[in-house]
C-alpha cells in the first residue's frame, strides 16, 4: 500500500509552502488561544484533507496562493468542528492525546473552536472567490447539521441504513467533497473537472467513514483506534445496522435491549462482556462484510469519476489515497 | 427619552424588508435546528445591532440588499455568540427565558451556534464585498478572544481597569463598531464616513456595556435585569474596580476576600448579605459614579464623530440611540 509520503510526492514543494503559511496563521495575541491552537496543530494527524485540496488543485492547474489558504481554512474548519464535537460527545481523547476540553475546560474548547471558525472566514475572505466561500459556508452548515441529526435520532439509537447514510453524508462525505471541489476551484478548474472531483471527494469521504465504522468491529490487535467505542457511546453504525436487519426479530430485539443498557452499566467487565457479545452478533450476520461491500462500490464510483483526467502523478496519488482510506490499519 | 420605535422611524420601510428576509433565513431542513433558530429569533430582544447597521447605511446612501444581509449576518453572529457564551458561563436565562442549553442541552446549544456561524459565512458570501467579510471575520475573532480573555483573567477575578477596558473593547465595542462600519460599507460610503461611523459605533458599544455593568449595582426596583449577577458569576466590572482602587488597602482586601468566597457559599441569605455589603462598598466609594463619568466621556466622543454628517433623520436617530444606550432602564 502506498504511504502518505508517497501520496504527497507530487505536491511536496507546495506542502512546504502550506506548512509555512499554516504556522503564520496559528499566531494569536492571546496567550491561552495561542497555546490551544498550537496544541491542536501539533496533534493534527495525517492532514489528509489539505492534501486532498492540493492534489485536487494540481490535477487541474498549478497550485496558487488561493489553494494554500483554502487548504488551511478547510483543515481549520475540520479541527474546529472536532474540538466542538468532542465537547458535545464528551470524548476524552483525540488522536491519542487528551481532548481540548479535557486538557483545558469545556469553556476553552467552545471558545477556541469559535475563534478558529472566525479565522476560517478570514482565510476564505483573503481567497476572494465567492464560490469557495459558498462551499465553506455550506460545509459548515452540513457539519453541524450532521452532528445535530445524530443527536436527534440519538433519542432512539436504532437508526436504519437510510438515516446512517444521511449522517455520514453530512458528517464526512461533504467535508471530503468540499476539499476536492474547493481545491479544484482554487486552481481555476473547468466545470467538468469540478464535477468529477466533487464526486470523487464525496465517494472518498464515504469510504473513509465506513472504514472507520468497520474498525469499531475489527479484531485486529494492531489497529491504532479503540474498538467498540462508537457503540459504547450509543452510536450505531452500518455493520450493526445490517446485522440487526438480517437477524431473526427476537434475537435482534435481545441485542437491542443489551445495547440500550450499555450506557447505564458501570461495571467494566460486564460492559466488555456485552460489547463482545454484540461484536460476535455483528460478525455472525456478516454486518462487517456488507459494509466492506458498500465501501468497495463507492471506491468504484470514485475511480470512474477520475476517468475524465488523463494519467498524471496527481491522478495516481488520488487513486492511492482511495486505497489508503480503505486499507489503512488506523 | 426617545423610544426604539422613534429611533427606527427613518428606516421603517427597510425594517419590514429586513424582517421578511430574516424569516426566510431561519428556515432549515433539520427539525430540531429549525426549532432552536425560531426559539432564538422569537426572543431576540430589541435588535439594536441590525438597527445600527441600517441607520449607518442610510446616513450615507440608500439601503441596499447588501445592507439587509449584513444586518442579518451580524445579528446572527451576535446570537450565536450569546448561545455559546451562555454554555460557557453556565447562564440559565437569556432575555427572561431559559437559555438554549437549558431548554435543550449543551450539545444542542454548541451545534446550533455552529450552524448559525456557518449561516453567517453564507450570508456574507452573498454580499460579495471583501471588506464586509473582513469586518465580520475580525469581529468573530474579537468576540471569542474577549470571552477567552475573561476566562483567562478569571483565574484571578480581580482585574484592573486596563484589563476591564480590553475585555469590553473585544466583547461589546467591536460588535457595535462592526455594525456601524459594515452598514456604512454596504451602502458604499466614503472613507471619511466609514471612519466616523466606526468611531461612533465603538463609543456607542462602550457606553452600552458600561451601562450594563452599572445596572448590576443599581438600586432601581423597576429595572428589568437581575442586579449583582455579574459578581455572583465572578465577573468584576468597572464600578467595583474603581471602589477597590479608591478604598484603603485593608478594606479593599477584606472585600476581595468576601468576593472570592461568594462562589462557594450555598446559603442564599448569606450570599445576599455579602452581595449587599459589596454593593454598599461600591456606592460608598462612588464606583458607579466614576463609571457614569467614563460613559459620558465616550458619549461625547460619539457625538463628535457624527459631526462629519449633515443633519438628517438618520443622524437624529443615531444620537437618540446613544441616549437610549445610556438612559435605558433595562
Amino acid at each position: 500500500m502506498a504511504t502518505i509520503a508517497d501520496i504527497k510526492r507530487p505536491v511536496e514543494a507546495e506542502w512546504k509552502q502550506l506548512e509555512r503559511l499554516q504556522s503564520e496563521c496559528l499566531r494569536s495575541e492571546n496567550k491561552l488561544q495561542q497555546e490551544v491552537l498550537t496544541y491542536i496543530s501539533a496533534r493534527s494527524g495525517k492532514q489528509l484533507r489539505p492534501l486532498l485540496v492540493l492534489l485536487s488543485a494540481k490535477i487541474c492547474n498549478p497550485v496558487t496562493d488561493k489553494t494554500l489558504r483554502t487548504a488551511i481554512a478547510l483543515e481549520m474548519l475540520h479541527n474546529a468542528s472536532l474540538v466542538h464535537d468532542d465537547v458535545v460527545d464528551s470524548a476524552d481523547t483525540r488522536r491519542g492525546a487528551p481532548a481540548v476540553h479535557i486538557r483545558w475546560t469545556n469553556k476553552v474548547a467552545v471558545l477556541a473552536g469559535d475563534y478558529m471558525l472566525a479565522k476560517v472566514i478570514g482565510l476564505v475572505a483573503e481567497v476572494r472567490n465567492t464560490q469557495i466561500l459558498e462551499i465553506v459556508s455550506q460545509l459548515g452548515r452540513s457539519l453541524s447539521s450532521g452532528e445535530l441529526a445524530q443527536l436527534h435520532v440519538g433519542q432512539s439509537m436504532w437508526i436504519n441504513e437510510e438515516q446512517y447514510n444521511r449522517i455520514i453524508e453530512l458528517k464526512t462525505a461533504r467535508l471530503f467533497q468540499a476539499c476536492a471541489e474547493a481545491g479544484a476551484e482554487s486552481a481555476g478548474c473547468t466545470p467538468r473537472q469540478r464535477k468529477a472531483l466533487c464526486e470523487y471527494g464525496r465517494m472518498l469521504g464515504l469510504c473513509f467513514q465506513i472504514k472507520d465504522d468497520i474498525f469499531d468491529y475489527s479484531d485486529l490487535e494492531e489497529i491504532g483506534k479503540p474498538t467498540m467505542s462508537d457503540l459504547s457511546d450509543g452510536k450505531v453504525t452500518l455493520p450493526l445496522i445490517t446485522a440487526l436487519q438480517r437477524a431473526p426479530q427476537p434475537e435482534a430485539e435481545q441485542i437491542k435491549a443489551k445495547g440500550e443498557r450499555l450506557k447505564d452499566i458501570e461495571n467494566a467487565e460486564e460492559k466488555a462482556r456485552i460489547l463482545e457479545e454484540i461484536k460476535s452478533f455483528v460478525l455472525r450476520f456478516q454486518g462487517d462484510e456488507y459494509a466492506v461491500q458498500r465501501m468497495l462500490e463507492y471506491k468504484q464510483k470514485a475511480i470512474e469519476a477520475l476517468s475524465v483526467f488523463h494519467d498524471s502523478d496527481e491522478k495516481e496519488s488520488l487513486l492511492y489515497l482511495l486505497d489508503y482510506a480503505i486499507n489503512r490499519v488506523q
